[in-house]
């Protein structure tokens, strides 16, 4: 279990830098990311280098045994570089170019910014490829943060460059798109240009081509960094810090560039589910590359600095919410930062080291837990067997929350959480798969809100169904194709054989009104279907389905709300609104397993042989039916644990393994 | 009564047209609108045009005895046009020239757009003007949507230009601005700009003229494309379709250089009150051209997807909401648009034939009401009478809500709706007027808040009064002259020989709060005048006048609150605060009748000998003191008329003719 | 006492200048501010100038015996000034340059304003220095309203230089701003630019300088045309109008380059606690220059017109708020302004001379008080003794309420405000104090939240307290140094024997909760350190300090909320939550006097020998204890004194002297 994180030695008097080395060591510490914001240091002027300082680090950490995650330091281009380039600095959609002072100030298509980057990370990767602390690579900094993209003349012409490649002639660009409404016909390639601000929407293709684009405008950035560090450094583990599930990058493709998933996690102490969004964004790092162990590159230890109101984490807490993210497949627990800086837009962000030093709280705590960590040596590289998938698109999550919808109150993610809550309150593992995956490994497939269909991954959906599967599909999936064109012949056409049913018409609900549904199968138990469904409805008509909840007034009442529909030898189940409590009937229906079944609150997970449990609560929790040693306590539990208020266990059926 | 709507082909491929054609038919569509976003495809290049298409679907329409309401497609010029001339692109007023990609992307005072324009508008009346198929020419679309001014170098000499043809001579401009104040004294005219973003409030005068010249600027746009049509196609009657009750364009000054009104008409189904804003729109439609029948040029069959939340119609809805149209003087009921579209911003939108085709509920309410309107054939033609008059000055608006008013929560469309709303639910016809309107016509007009008024309007409304005339006033009426000057001696100063009171202070309430109004006048009816008042109070003497209403407690506690001022032969009413129920009292007093008596959320309205009833609620009810013959269902009615929920009758005295 | 206002002839017809005196006159007016927006009346052309109409103007005031404020007139430079040199014009932070047609437009830093600045205020004082009517100059207008800063590449060059003259070597600067963080490094002064927009949060310690730089930019601006008056015009004392507590200024370094201090008072009479901090602007006015009297430049005589919504100074509002402003060392009121205006941005602001003209509510006012502040002149001079100081920095104000703190929530001048209220519902007087005072003339020093503290002032605070002084110090005070950078050694390190506690971590409260604080003192009343503390919280550890207060829930439940501190002779408390309510009990240990005991809503403050009572309820309040004469109404005062609804009294214990 790797156990660090960044630092920042720059920003301190060299004198403090063997203190740090001792104090890691004391704390437990194996690893740390170095360069993170170095470039200025390292690189003072366009052909003047300084590294010494660097190698002292370096060779003082691998003193100390602990390793080095070295990164490329390309996220903030120096003073001197902008200055000299001012087309670096990127340039927002009204056409103001972004000043210096910040950071992450450029333009991703910028040849100059390009090539200046490339040409660090292939100095930093040859002077320090042998290094014996060197570990992993790096790679720039949470990629996408602040700027995700630039309306600048330079990335006008690269999105030229992109849509030829797609489109490769004129007109099928002009069909994609749909110029034929509103007049919007190109004649000329060098007639197009980025969604800047414009007197009215802006055509939606386009905005879906220019997200499409300016995730892999980012990504050719670090695909340029990565080919270096290949072929210079070949054999070291490469990664970027991601940002969880975050929008502007299409995470499929990136994870599938490197070598293992790390991620940054900020899960917000104010928010009482915040562990549950946590574990979504978890088991998310966890699929992107297919069920391998991941890293948690940053995380705070306390309060971070960059929210309107910044509350700490309660005694406790830390421990718990790192636990959590071993729990859900990572294999190390990193912060940002290690020592707290004294200056800086970052310097009220908690540190393993805080300001107070080594009498505070925090450090007493970073001491704790990394002794706790290394205990569980034994879990790392096990991997966690899910019956369910969440089907999660960027292109779809794009498309969807565009303007000129039926609501623009659509919200992925917080749509997919509220699916994804109903999984973890009973401790249901489940896997994200793009759409392209194997579905017929899973016994059910979840769809929350699959807006953009392509009708090949519908004719694999209905093949999964046909050939035993269960498919659960919320509203307005498979409306459109992949260049936002709807699907003709009755929503959603794609995907009507599947579910049994014809969708007439949109009903979206307005803010702070709900429309009420109720269970349309006699003798079915209260409230397993019925609530108040909120966002949206439809004017439904089963075709083969059955209708499950219907609507208890208004203009839709007595129509279908929920349905399912057998199709061959598996089950669709449509949701013509929005009401994730009434998954609990399909997860039933589809008959797939808890982890282990625990109190409210209380979180179950496995990775291999391990059983996290984890008490979310501020109460003692009792957990029955179990067997086996807590690795943290040393503890053989006989069927009943008792969990304290935030408390947490990692059964074994076996004595742990020396490590 | 035409039955249509608008199509665009362009979007569909040629097989669709002769299906579309077979369909229209079906419905009973009589017209089409056709090219309104075509540019781009009419025009492919500078000097490259393609007529054949569209002479194809004009004679494929005819062909069906569909008559064509012909566009000039000037709406959204070509990519092509403002690549070679990006100084069409029109200008914030934080100097961001904004972006192609969406519509109505033009300079309205570039000389090279409005050539342009004017070239391809001659192109299209040269060659459709014999086109037994034209029936109807259709300029631009929705002048001032999205762009209603621009703010770069052509526009600000455009401005100049303007500015010198009103005011002569430059000392005439100073002493309108009052550009003694602040410094801000032009010496000559190339001084002058528009009122881009400024440090601080811009000179209101400027502001004033500014939205004036905007006005004016896009109306020259309109003019120059009429001038061709008229000279090319002389005959054929011109429009452009309006959009109700809105700001920026003085549409008395606009209707007057149409040769009918065209609306196009989106009440929100998700306001419960939508039916009365719309009627209040529909009676402005049929104003703007003293009384003469209009063209409802377009409206939605269900839902919008330019909304936030765009909730459809619930059954019934569209019927009932397009028969108000009728009964408010339209001769025919559109709709954007014939088909729905697969792909672009308005994909969502709903269409008389949406994408689940000829099965879907929406086409069934299309074949069915297109049969229902042509039973009201009879009623083509037929105008309403009213004894009422609501004052309605553009420039006033535009005066009224700058800032750096004692409240500028002051919003002219709502307050005026809140005052049509009481004659409304009384079914009391009511015309709108301009400030220069022959008043004598009337037996009761109502100025709800004309804060510019004309010393010689003034004078003519006070001769109103003397000579009988009815006047009910709201609160800060009569403030400023054209220069948005104040009207000095005791406000309203130029009316208050006709109102009797003087006003010493503006009062305005705060959000939120209300102000307590109760009867002045003893032995009144409880709850006539009473209420609680929002938004604005005042403290007022009254000279002439008798209190109504009084101040029932605060500061201005026992203070007039509403006036009755016998002057002359006639009575001047004023509100010297927000109370719109209270205008039974000013209603009673005028004696004026209602169209028929009607239970609360039925609607009455006569056109000619047509009688419209028209149920607006989800309930049964009933209408008593009624004869003669539904003209939707053809029974003969006797005393009692029964109406279902969103129910609706026509009727006539007499059968119905033969049409 | 001074009484009058701005006065604008340049809005009327020479005829109104005569009337206008001669109502001076009548109502008692002694001083008129004269010029204020006259620059292009005065320079019409850059060689043009016209004088002739403000010599008439001097001649005829002094004729009435009226003196006159000349103002340089400075504030907004004429359109031509403006055309010539468009670089003037100030630019936003996203480069928008702003447009003339308002006010205030210009760059402070811009060479080409400022020396037609100085060249207008020398042609002005030499024109007018001997004219009889001169009795002070009035710089400019409002400095700072609506223009702070301007983004332009003269002001990043004078940013430079002044940045160059702070720091002078590179270095410094690197190390101040903590350029190792985000690799932001200067290698150049060159490379610096303003904090223009940028990607995310920028530098803090640049934006701190930046905000200093503004304040100084523009007090560049105003000491050269003082620099001007004193040489041109010895003798006659200068001033600029301040605005109250205001943010941009620092208003400590601008207070010592004026001859007197002169303010702006708008308090919003929708506000019922308006009065409060009222009454705490007006002590900082009367701390600005050590408790010299100042002068009330402008007020309202009822509504001001530039709030969204604008409520009037209901009757004797206007009375008892200027009378407050005497109470707290005004030797004069004065008012924006004379004669209402006709047209232009504030022509719907309150004046002396009301649109209504003489026979309004307002003129009746006008003349009524000032007959009533004659009666005061015996107060002329008279100053006020406090043994309470609240250290008030501006430095420590903008690095507080910078981003990226652990709550964005702070706002200083309502967390001062919240403890001012606690002195003033008291009558405590208290003095307004830089960090540089002399801490020693007080018995009770309160800080309420000063973030940024020196070293230096730290040790004078901590030799204060073991002197015997009581100090006073809010949550998250003595953090960082001038260089915004943390005090190690746990907060707050400098201040940490003072206060005997050390604080290992900040525990902001989220909006709309609060955390309940008790009693941590066995027998202590209740109610006097318990309630719901909102904004903060903290884990607070005592060293030397005892609880006072202690957390009673959460997860602070049972830690000190406020503590005590013996040290030397003197007391430290420290507030670690915001509980401004507490405070009685550091008011009670410190033994502070009010300057009398009145019943809530009544007001005493003394000036020397005078007792200004004044009632700000609409109830009658009796205060006893009394004796004297009331300056005002004449009548002996013998132990109980009755005030009306918004009654006041001024009481000498003497007869008032002749005048």
């Amino acid at each position: 279990m790797l156990y660090g994180g960044d630092y920042n030695p720059e920003q301190w008097p060299e004198e403090t830098w063997a203190e740090d080395a001792a104090l890691m060591k004391e704390a437990g510490v194996n690893m740390i990311t170095l360069g993170v914001f170095s470039w200025a240091r390292l690189q003072p002027g366009p052909d003047t280098w300084d590294f010494a300082w660097l190698d002292r680090l370096l060779d003082l950490l691998h003193g100390h045994g602990i390793a080095v995650d070295l990164a490329t330091a390309t996220a903030s281009p120096p003073a001197w570089l902008v200055r000299a380039h001012p087309e670096v600095l990127p340039v927002r959609s009204d056409g103001v170019r972004l000043e210096f002072g910040s950071r992450q100030h450029y333009c991703p298509s910028s040849p100059v910014y390009r090539e200046a980057a490339v040409t660090l990370a292939r100095r930093i990767a040859e002077r320090y490829r042998d290094h014996p602390a060197l570990a992993l690579w790096h790679i720039h900094n949470e990629y996408g943060d602040h700027v995700t993209e630039c309306f600048c003349a330079e990335s006008a012409a690269d999105f030229r460059r992109w849509l030829r490649a797609r489109y490769t002639d004129l007109d099928a660009l002009n069909f994609a798109w749909g110029t034929a409404f509103w007049s919007q016909r190109y004649g000329s390639w060098d007639e197009i240009e980025p969604p800047r601000d414009a007197p009215g929407p802006v055509n939606p293709t386009q905005t879906l081509d220019w997200r499409r684009f300016c995730s892999d405008a980012l990504l050719a950035c670090y695909q340029a960094e990565k080919d270096v560090l290949d072929e210079v450094s070949p054999g070291v583990p490469v990664t970027t810090n991601f940002m969880s599930m975050f929008k502007a990058l299409d995470y499929w493709e990136w994870a599938s560039r490197e070598d293992f998933v790390s991620d940054d996690a900020y899960p917000d102490p104010a928010d009482p589910e915040a562990h549950i969004t946590a574990a979504m964004n978890y088991d998310l790092m966890r699929s992107l590359k297919g069920g391998r162990p991941w890293l948690l590159m940053e995380q705070a230890p306390s309060a971070v600095s960059w929210r309107p109101v910044n509350v700490p984490k309660r005694p406790g807490l830390h421990r718990l919410w790192s636990l959590q993210t071993v729990a859900r497949g990572a294999d190390g627990v990193m912060y940002f930062q290690w020592r707290a800086s004294r200056a800086g837009a970052e310097k009220f962000h908690s540190a393993l080291l805080p300001h107070g030093g080594t009498r505070s709280r925090g450090w007493a705590e970073t001491v704790r837990f990394g002794a706790e960590l290394a205990k569980l040596g034994p879990v790392a590289g096990s991997r966690t067997e899910a019956e369910v998938a969440i089907v999660l698109s960027w292109d779809s999550w794009w498309a969807l929350e565009q303007e000129d919808h039926p609501s623009t109150r659509l919200d992925l993610r917080a749509i997919i959480a509220s699916w994804y809550r109903e999984l973890w309150r009973r401790n249901i593992a489940v896997d994200f798969v793009p759409p392209e995956a194997d579905f017929t490994r899973y016994r059910l497939v979840l769809a929350p809100n699959l807006y953009m269909l392509r009708s090949e991954t519908a004719e694999r959906l209905t093949r999964f169904v046909a050939g035993g599967g269960h498919l659960a599909c919320g509203f307005f999936s498979g409306i459109v194709d992949e260049h936002d064109h709807i699907h003709l012949g009755g929503y959603p056409a794609p995907l009507r054989d599947a579910l049994g049913v014809v969708v007439d018409e949109f009903w979206p609900v307005p803010d702070d009104r709900t429309v009420p549904v109720e269970s349309a199968v006699a003798g079915a138990a209260e409230g397993t279907v019925a609530g108040a469904a909120t966002l949206w409805s439809e004017w439904l008509d089963v075709t083969t389905a059955e209708p499950v909840a219907s609507y208890a007034g208004g203009p839709l009442g007595g129509r279908p709300a929920i349905t399912r529909n057998v199709h061959g030898d598996g089950l669709g189940w449509y949701f013509g609104c929005h009401l994730p409590s009434a998954l609990g009937a399909v997860l039933d229906a589809a008959g797939v397993r808890p982890a282990h079944e625990t109190p409210a609150g209380v979180e179950a997970t496995r990775r291999g042989e391990f059983l996290f449990l984890l008490n979310h609560t501020d109460a003692v929790s009792r957990v029955s039916g179990l067997s086996g040693i807590d690795l943290l306590s040393g503890a053989t539990v006989r069927d009943e644990l008792e969990l304290g208020p935030l408390g947490a266990a990692v059964l074994t059926p076996n004595p742990a393994p020396e490590r």
